[in-house]
């Protein structure tokens, strides 16, 4: 079948009549909810990854997502209808099906530089099986120019194939938030930017019919990847922004938290709140994607790159408030019991990509520190290499100090009063994510400090 | 009258039936429209204004801003029905008022330090009127701590009453958008910080009695000015962010104006637009009343210091893009006829104040450019030293580049092919509002280059 030369609405119907057959490579946090979008709207859909134990366990209709609502019981329901499998051979995946999507991670490596090979590989194994009348579509994250100038001559140079006219690519980046990806999936508008019309077309047609969003057609692959960095840039450098406002305003006495809220009632203003820094797959790497193609450009986009620098020591920050809350009721953090409450990089997700918190915990436990870690979407499992607490009662239990690491929804109605009683007084809270009110943690006898807050 | 001891309901009823006087001092952009709002909903307003000129203007029943809409019929109505006059007699005008509004320019000196002499004037006028019960009220911009370490102290100092205990102080910073200030006075709520919960209290009677707004009321005056400046510099920052996106974009090949609208679809972004720079009284400014405080506190807000730098570096840009689009039709800077479309800060508007335009003119001047002006607010008026041309035509006949400066409404439907017949051939085209559409720049045969375009 040569998807390529099909009307849209004929790819539309072929969807919805499991006519369409489409390999999902990379059945991580984005994959996998995508694969299973695909075969819940009728397309047969071939799971590809190169871990085993992922395959097995979506093949026994699982997911390993548990924070991901709804994932589990729609992954279960289109295994057992036969609408999706997984397996490791990518290239076979590949040979079966008409559309492939590419969904595989694309993390920075250790010197901030983009590690594509990831991408890569999968282009080698696509290649094997590409034919013709196909289309890849890439939702990996890379840089603007990273789909024309190294995944399109690879895919050419492996099938001696032309793109654009034997085969055809989009990107259509995702676009969804870890803890939403469904919800985001079907809600959230996608941007598709093919090399061709055709390409652009197949895609759009593709998108509308599995996930019923809108589709926002841009120009070129290149367009629709600075699409991607530019709206998580945008946040990376308006939480850097907040975090510049916060660590000023705390020296002036003024509460951050409330300037943002009151800021929130003019018409032009989006707020951004302080906090111990920014983690998860997305915004702190996706800088790096732009500022490596900066340099090859002669071009750094400084202010996004001081943005990620304030960002990555917001860490710090928290643990000065640490060491100073601590010293106003006269302990050191040497010897002191810290309990942690919350490790996730952001709330309600189970999930330590790149948290903050682990260079708090990091940076505590040089300081010789005595640590315990709760954490309720991690209780009993190993965290920064410590086994976190059952409960929030056996963290909190003798601790000098409290620091709220994330903003869980459970930590929003914590019982101050209670935690006192359970502490070695005088203790002291360190808020980094603005969850409790400060004047009832003082009024509980605590030493406080909070991030942005006088 | 003591309205310090009356309360909300008192104070509204008294606005209506006319048994308040408000002085506003400062009859600018703010304070005019400011003392026509309070004088419409009942108040007796004396606006007071050291400049003669002004005073006489609104005494007859006119105002200077031509372009702010409403605003002539609203002063002529108020000062006919006699609830507005005005002098240039501050402290006679405060003695006669319970309500002291301040509206006086606060703008940077050359090395980009506040300038608060005006303030400091008016307090000194303001204290030689003032009476026990009576309340001042700084609209004015100014730092973090600028009400409570200098404004105070000085009325204080001069009046030998205790601020809080014998008179009320608060800041309620404006809000208000040129151009539409009428409009938003009433529309776009209010932040109010006193120095006492009285203090607070009044104001956020008077401007609900006088403007119907919602009142948002914060700590105190310091954080309300941070309210302010936060504002204002998130817009600030995240034009720079736009600028810093366009410039490398325009190296990448991608349209920085495409990509913003794409990132528009999503959720939590909030699209800002590349261009010559930022001007008005406003942005251009205010990050340095923060940054003079971060210098004090020993924090100095790089970030917000280096977006200011981008912003303040586009007109270069500008001038470079230019030059460019001049060369690709084989001419130089110097001899050429170079037609500036729209002068003025932002559109539709008839203020010059730090507009970026005046930039680029300067330094195409210094290149050795023939340059006209054409801005259709200011038709036949002297801009930045020359005379304005009557016409579009006059201006773009025999032009050898079309630079648009501001995105004023007439240009959003520029008849292209006209021009270009009007134009020395080959002529080129500088965009730098993203005001016309390129591939019909390229069509009608002008080089074309536009801010933040591939």
């Amino acid at each position: 079948m040569n998807i390529m030369s099909m009307s849209k609405q004929d790819i539309i119907n072929a969807v919805k009549q499991s006519n369409i057959t489409v390999c999902v490579i990379g059945l991580g946090r984005i994959g996998l909810p995508t694969a299973g979008a695909f075969a819940e709207a009728g397309a047969k859909v071939i799971g590809a990854d190169i871990d085993p134990k992922i395959v097995q366990i979506v093949n026994s209709g699982q997911s390993q997502f548990r924070d991901e609502q709804g994932l589990n019981t729609l992954i279960r329901k289109v295994v057992k209808n036969g609408r999706l499998r997984a397996t490791t051979n990518v290239s076979s995946a590949v040979a079966e099906a008409e559309v492939v999507i590419v969904c595989v991670p694309t993390p920075v490596d250790e010197s901030k530089v983009p590690d594509y090979s990831a991408v890569k590989e999968s282009c080698k194994e696509i290649a094997k099986g590409l034919k013709k009348g196909n289309v890849v579509i890439i939702e990996s994250t890379v840089g603007p120019g990273t789909v024309e100038d190294l995944i399109i001559p690879l895919l050419e140079k492996e099938t001696d194939m032309k793109a654009g006219v034997d085969f055809g690519v989009a990107s259509c980046p995702e676009r969804a938030d870890p803890g939403r990806i469904l919800e985001n999936l079907k809600k959230v508008p996608r941007i598709v930017g093919g090399i061709t019309q055709e390409s652009a077309d197949v895609a759009e047609a593709l998108y509308e019919a599995a996930l019923g969003v809108k589709i926002v057609k841009v120009s070129n692959p290149k367009t629709a990847n600075a699409v991607k960095l530019t709206e998580n840039l945008f946040r990376d450098v308006n939480i850097a922004l907040a975090n510049e406002f916060a660590i000023l305003y705390e020296k002036l006495g003024i509460d951050t938290i409330e300037v943002m809220k009151a800021c929130s009632t003019k018409y032009n203003f989006m707020p951004h709140y302080p906090g111990a820094g920014v983690g998860g797959p997305c915004l702190p790497q996706n800088p790096y994607y732009l500022i490596v193609e900066g340099v090859k450009a002669g071009n750094i986009p400084y202010l996004i790159r001081f943005a990620r620098e304030i960002n990555d020591r917001m860490p710090e920050h928290v643990v000065m408030l640490v060491a100073e809350a601590l010293n106003e009721v006269g302990k050191t953090v040497r010897g002191s019991k810290i309990a942690i409450l919350g490790a996730a990089y952001k709330p309600n997700i189970h999930d330590l990509q790149l948290t903050p918190v682990e260079k708090v915990f990091n940076r505590l436990k040089e300081m010789a520190a005595d640590l315990a870690i709760y954490d309720p979407m991690f209780r009993g499992e190993r965290v920064f290499g410590v086994k976190a607490t059952e409960s929030l009662a056996e963290a909190v239990k003798g601790a000098d100090c409290i620091v709220i690491g994330t903003a869980h929804e459970e930590f929003h109605s914590l019982n101050l009063a209670a935690i006192d009683r359970m502490c070695r007084k005088p203790a002291a809270l360190v808020d980094s994510r603005h969850v409790v009110d400060p004047s009832m943690v003082r009024e509980c006898g605590f030493a406080y400090r909070g991030v942005g807050r006088p």
